[in-house]
């Protein structure tokens, strides 16, 4: 028997509807804030995501060619994509431009627990505006889509300034490495490393650096800082707006390219893998041919929200209702189900040739309700609703019965 | 500069916008007939489209590996995946099934004008049910989505078994030729090769059977079939709810699983590339190592229903509301944002650090609708509604702010 890559899914249409409620909720709410949707190609050329994130992802993605030779590869995100349209198309568009996107990519690895090689970002980018208000509107947009969502999460937030002032010291690769355990979460081997190098005087500080919770607390250990101002500026937005968030200086993301603000968010109840949003500030337009362009946005692991929400998805009751009928019914009951269907009602028809007492009893396992049109009903023009649940049934006008069922 | 890979598309928020417009119509229209989402993997193993369309179909996509050394391919179409998906996870459900799709499907070539390397479709497989019923309820759906889009089109139905019963006395893979001649909507070619295999004989019925128009213009040329009173049942109940559509006994469809009624809708305006929609009743469960099931589906082609759609469609004006604020009114100001965001409106606020006076410049170019929050709204708790276009502005409670503009 044939079956799908190993590492992938098929989604049957209960989990589809969650997926796509959710999915329409999260683009309404973005649009609302004036971010509207942009699609980019499933494959991007290699270098596209080599400039990004080091030639260290090749390893992690699909790579193939095309009839050119030119190496492609499957998406392992959208933010490097989406800043290739900016440089290709969005020149000439009025600045700050502001997007969203939902979208699949891809990780090429051995499957894990929960891990699949095909998974859903929805994101926004920002690009063009570096203010307080720029970053903290992107935050702002993040609480409000994942509350949109109706998953219970924390938002942490940190700045690179931070932890760039206090190793300003180090040579950059340094910097980075103990960037790299942070993004971790790995603090104890942060400071085995600094002691490693001789910079054991850096370790305490680092402590103190990533358990302040407050802006006191940061500017006590790395002095008053030039972002000062603007980040002061940034979180006092986020309170003026009742935005709950954790001010924590060891989110530092992985890669280069951020610039100022980063943050992440964390679900309940997902266990280690519970990060279910990440952004920050960066620039990334220049490395792709175009000006150089300051950005902020964010992007939501969307199958994680998916897996953290759980049951607690609330979608519309939509009745199934099968419209039942004797032989000489056949093109009445018909023409009842396309009414039915007009006004946006999930309606069945017999097509396994069954007579009406097997329609009878397969309404009986399927339909919420049941719509009788037998020889008599052709006759008067009306329909005999039949509620499976309570069993109470009425004869009545088509227009009627609609409205019964339209009602909820 | 780095650019898009070859043959592919970058979609900006207005196109993207009409195109999720048409996908949610289809797919509520489709869920009305009981037609619900599935989700397959992008890629498949490749062998799943060899099965399905013969291995010249590999030298048409995009084949790469996985960490076992198996070989994936991007899928090029979707009933095949929808079929796989069926015989992995479907036999425990209640037949017949229902399902729709929407995805991206890609091919691997050198880009033509208008021929994309990623394109997208939407279908539905009806999956156990072998019936008049059956085969019509697949029309009619066609025949409903089609229509809920917008776009003008004709449907030409078929039968694999007029040519089937007309050349029956041919070998198969002659059999074969005149169907991929037809398929090509090459008429002259087929008569041209019933000549060289030395079977004039069935030139002039051939020519004869394509022009039928009729079934009793079919039966006339081939005779009465086993499979007769069937078909005179389908179109009568297509004849009954009013389907429009032309029998055309030259729709052949390329494929060798199609088993029955098979139908193709054709778009105006759209020139040589003006085919839309294509299906027909067809086996491939037992292919994948299923049981042997009959099937009845199509897929549209939903690039080019967008393409034939044009300008023509209708979007829901969503108007959008700049509100500007004086300096001491930035609180505020993101407040009144939020509620107006709170109730679906698409609301912007500057975060170009702008001042007041070229905030409302700014607005002057992109704005419907202007909210002033001044240092005087912030005193009374009112919002200052400006219309751009008509000019006209009033002071009001921000909920009848809220409900003027949502009451368009």
């Amino acid at each position: 028997m044939l079956s799908r890559p190993r590492g992938t899914r098929d989604m049957l249409p209960e989990e589809m509807e969650q997926r796509r409620e959710i999915e329409a909720r999260l683009r309404a709410k973005a649009r609302t804030w004036g971010y509207r949707e942009i699609s980019t190609p499933t494959f991007e050329e290699l270098e596209l995501f080599t400039i990004r994130s080091g030639e260290g992802i090749i390893d992690e993605m699909y790579v193939f060619e095309d009839k050119g030779g030119r190496s492609l590869a499957l998406r392992p995100e959208l933010t490097a994509p989406v800043l290739r349209t900016f440089v290709n198309e969005g020149r000439s568009l009025t600045k700050p431009i502001k997007w969203n996107y939902f979208g699949d990519c891809y990780r090429y690895e051995r499957p894990q627990k929960g891990r699949y090689r095909q998974f859903w970002q929805f994101g926004i980018e920002l690009i063009g505006a570096d203010s307080a208000m720029a970053d903290a509107e992107v935050m702002m947009v993040a609480d409000d889509l994942l509350r949109t969502t109706g998953v219970t999460f924390v938002m942490k937030i940190g700045h690179l300034s931070f932890m760039r002032t206090l190793l300003r010291d180090l040579p950059a690769a340094d910097q980075k490495k103990v960037r790299a355990f942070l993004d971790k979460r790995d603090t104890e081997a942060a400071s085995v490393f600094l002691t490693e190098i001789g910079r054991n005087d850096l370790a305490h500080p680092l402590q103190q650096l990533i358990s302040a919770r407050t802006l006191d607390e940061v500017f006590a250990v790395i002095g008053e800082i030039p972002e000062a101002d603007r980040i002061r500026e940034t979180f006092g937005i986020l309170d003026s707006q009742g935005i709950q968030y954790e001010i924590n200086p060891a989110i530092a993301r992985g890669l280069d390219y951020y610039t100022g603000i980063v943050f992440e968010c964390f679900a309940e109840g997902l266990g280690a893998e519970n990060q279910i949003l990440g952004g920050g500030a960066y620039r990334l337009a220049h490395l792709f041919g175009g000006e150089d362009t300051p950005s902020v946005g964010f992007a939501m692991g969307f199958d994680r929200v998916m897996v953290a929400l759980g049951e607690n998805i609330w979608m519309p009751f939509q009745p199934h209702v099968i419209v039942i009928f004797t032989p000489n019914a056949r093109d009445r009951a018909l023409e009842v189900a396309r009414e039915l269907r007009g006004s946006g009602i999930l309606c069945s028809i017999d097509l396994m040739g069954r007579g009406f007492s097997a329609q009878m009893k397969n309404a009986g396992k399927n339909a919420d309700y049941v719509i009788i049109i037998g020889d008599d009903e052709v006759k008067t023009g009306l329909a005999t609703l039949k509620n499976m649940k309570g069993g109470d049934q009425q004869t009545l006008p088509l227009t009627d019965v609609i409205s019964s069922l339209t009602t909820h």
